[in-house]
């Protein structure tokens, strides 16, 4: 049973305004809730249909059983998916770590669902975090956690400001351009930065002129442009082989 | 100026039954207009702004000058784009040419967004024809068209029966799957089918069957999965290697 605040709290979440401000974000479904168990987030309240407690070996102290009908009213997907969890967003401290890995930094991806990809993208060929600047879209916005497919959990984003943060960095700053070095012919060493631009614009001029490797897919064919999810799978594969 | 039946016609559009039946799809903006233009797509009527018609050297005689009042009524997109034409779909005839080239198949897409960047990241690599199983998302959705960015013009997508077209190609059929060979240790032949699965089950079991090559892109972190269009841009940029 879940009472008309709580509902209200949860449905705000739709909305900008709250998912930006709020000190915790949602996360759905069953796959989603066993990924979350299972890292060192904090969860701060769960609702639960029967069917999902019932998988468990017992049920945790967060978590309120709901009805099907009342899991309708508080879902942000297509249709409700058995759990809904609060969980607190992670406060990174300190200055970012670069030491021995790649680091990932986006320059205004505005797109949710490229966002959420690329951050699947990046935790599947081992990066542990992603910069990006404050124009990117908020790691936080509902759809952009849903399509990372439970790699929130596991790869850090930072907001941060971008020339101040790559200027800081003594490694090769690799930005991916439309006239750069093949990644075909080029090896990129395990420690550096990797910049991808924003979806139609590219990376922009003050950030473009910090790039120490200018580098590029090329093209076969006729497209304008590739993806920047796409982009970032291709390269980062490149880079791990 | 246009008239009642013209505008309920375009917005019908915004419903599959009709975008899926009728012989012309849509497509908008004045980038998707010039390489439509640049075709052999035959334009049956296009709407377009002062705006747009001025950036031409004369009036197409298929154009139709619309107040910007107007194309607000008629656009599928957030914000109208100065141009939408309505194209006639390719008939394609014949039996599939396989010859010399890579021909990628796919088993079941559904997301419109996915579809719409696999045909784009396929032009980038040169691909000119893509086979799809019955249930994969129609290339004339709306949706699937503006993702592809012009793609769609370039591009054959083709409905086909898989198993049997699969079976009656005599060349390597290479699969991605979880477990297979590295595609970073396999040559792929320039000639050859590559078979890309559902989103969420993969490719099906008769299909994967008949899998001569299940290739499969090394994983160096913890997502679960790679999303279909990235998986397809990182084998195909393997393959163009």
């Amino acid at each position: 049973m879940i009472n008309k605040n709580e509902l209200k709290y949860i449905q705000s979440f739709a909305h900008k305004k709250h998912w930006a401000e709020e000190s915790v974000f949602i996360i759905e479904g069953p796959k989603m809730m066993e990924e979350l168990m299972a890292s060192n987030f904090v969860i701060r309240q769960a609702y639960a249909t029967k069917e999902w407690i019932e998988t468990q070996p017992y049920k945790p102290h967060y978590v309120t059983e709901v009805a099907d009908f009342e899991l309708d009213k508080l879902t942000q997907l297509q249709k409700a998916n058995q759990v809904i969890a609060l969980v607190e967003k992670k406060q990174i401290k300190g200055p970012i770590q670069l030491k021995g890995k790649m680091t990932l930094v986006l320059d205004g991806i505005q797109d949710p669902g490229n966002l959420g990809t690329i951050i699947r993208t990046a935790d599947w060929f081992g990066l542990d975090q992603i910069v990006v600047s404050a124009d990117t879209a908020s790691c936080y916005n509902p759809k952009v956690v849903q399509s990372t497919m439970g790699s929130i959990l596991r790869v850090d984003v930072v907001v941060a400001d971008l020339p101040e943060f790559i200027q800081s960095a003594k490694m090769p700053i690799y930005g991916a351009v439309l006239e750069g070095k093949s990644i075909q012919t080029t090896v990129l060493a395990k420690e550096g930065i990797l910049i991808i631009g924003n979806e139609s614009k590219g990376i922009r001029p003050p950030i473009l002129s910090l790039i120490t490797d200018p580098i590029t897919i090329p093209k076969y064919g006729n497209a304008e442009s590739l993806n920047a999810a796409v982009a970032t799978g291709i390269i980062l594969s490149n880079w791990q082989h």
